[in-house]
């Protein structure tokens, strides 16, 4: 039987996502011990898209492989029993043999909380980046129209990035403030290594004034990491939810609704 | 001189707002030990309303006198420079002798926030109540507006509790739904010991349909704390914001806007 699982994770205390040699404290070991518990023999999970350091998940999602038979409310409650109180998994759906939470995914989407005032949060201190200077979100979603379609994103790509290829396609990036918020949604076929991070990275200077949007189409253009902007911070970083097509059953998921009209485009 | 503080916490690590001898973990004793450093002698604050512990505050509100001559950046960053991350004084403001910041309240809100899924959530573990049963946010709206107005609130209030009367008078209860998070806004010229708790605890039998609306009138009625639900735990708990009479020139505070339809009929 294969299960695809949704999985919420306060990435403040882990070092990323991906499974490690030198430490346990990783995402994926934690919830693959939790359900090899479950399954009474080992599990690996594979994941729709690893994150880094610090980087949280609203949904991140999985798949894995068992013989066990267990009802799926056992699966949920026996899983989060075992699991720290930092990762919770949310749901879990059996799904067919050619599901693949990377490969089947169609698209990925990302949020990036800035908290823009000028003391830092006590109540969201591990879950947003602070910017203590005034940012204007008009100027930064006009910098951030650029990115939007296929691009060869090399300019906001890490080093140590393994895709193979620069080039993805940006259905949508949606810049709003919430009071002293500013929160920034991002949906792509796939992203680069830091991606997220290197275009908010990009989009902070122009949201001060410090350079005009067309930096950003500049930055695009040049091909070249040192052209764009530095890479934010982990701290407000969100994995918010996978797409994947119609017929592996998954596209009812609540996560999915905010961004329902990106998603019926990029389906018609 | 004589200023007022506006201050964020997160209340999970602390016992409470208030100082205790066995305990230096209080928000009271950290922010007085900031504030000492900065002005260079003892220095205690009185706030607008004490909080237990686990209890959060979007914008409490303190006062303390210092003869120390400072900037008043100086003294918002210098004091959270020797505060603990998840204290955090938002703003600093001179304020006239007669201020007081618990007698002159003049109004309070609180926000009580509930997570209606079936299981708990990793990002919001200390920060949200979990509710796994389902709450129909409009019954419990039914309910909580039999307590509008001026009542006897002894059926809502602690054995602890050291006000001088039960009678209080409630502003406002909004209860609203955004996705799986209900979220109730309570405002009254001032709360008993455990009031917001016990009210939350008395609507949520009515939210599952476990008893009806009336059940809050009856609880109310009775005057008798065992006629009222239970005690709500305390980590959805925010103290949002203090309402002072406008002379005293803290009406413009971010926090109140939300509020203004209430405040101004509370004005009229």
């Amino acid at each position: 039987m294969k299960f695809a699982v949704g999985v919420e994770y306060d990435g403040s205390c882990y070092h990323g996502w991906q499974r490690q040699k030198n430490t346990p404290q990783t995402v994926q070991e934690k919830l693959e011990s939790a359900l090899s518990v479950l399954a009474s023999s080992p599990v690996s999970v594979v994941c729709a898209g690893r994150t880094d350091a610090g980087v949280h998940a609203l949904e991140q999602v999985v798949h894995f492989e068992t013989s066990k038979q267990r009802e799926l409310h056992q699966w949920v409650f026996g899983t989060n029993a075992n699991l720290p109180d930092d990762i919770r998994v949310v749901w879990i759906k059996p799904v067919t043999e050619d599901f693949h939470a990377r490969f089947s995914a169609a698209a990925r989407y990302y949020r990036y909380e800035i908290l823009n005032r000028w003391v830092k949060s006590a109540l969201s201190r591990h879950h947003v980046t602070t910017i203590f200077n005034p940012l204007d979100e008009n100027l930064m979603q006009k910098g951030a129209n650029y990115l939007l379609g296929t691009h060869d994103f090399t300019s906001f790509r890490a080093q140590a990035c393994q895709a193979k290829s620069p080039v993805k396609h940006i259905h949508s990036i949606v810049i709003k403030r919430i009071d002293d918020k500013i929160i920034i949604d991002i949906i792509a076929n796939a992203f680069l290594h830091h991606m997220v991070r290197n275009i908010v990275g990009t989009l902070l200077p122009v949201g001060t004034g410090e350079r005009p949007p067309e930096f950003v189409h500049h930055a695009l253009k040049a091909k070249d990491r040192r052209q764009a902007g530095v890479t934010a911070l982990p701290n407000g970083l969100y994995f918010k939810g996978v797409y994947y097509p119609e017929a592996f059953g998954l596209d009812n998921l609540e996560a999915f609704s905010p961004f329902s009209d990106a998603i019926e485009k990029k389906q018609s």
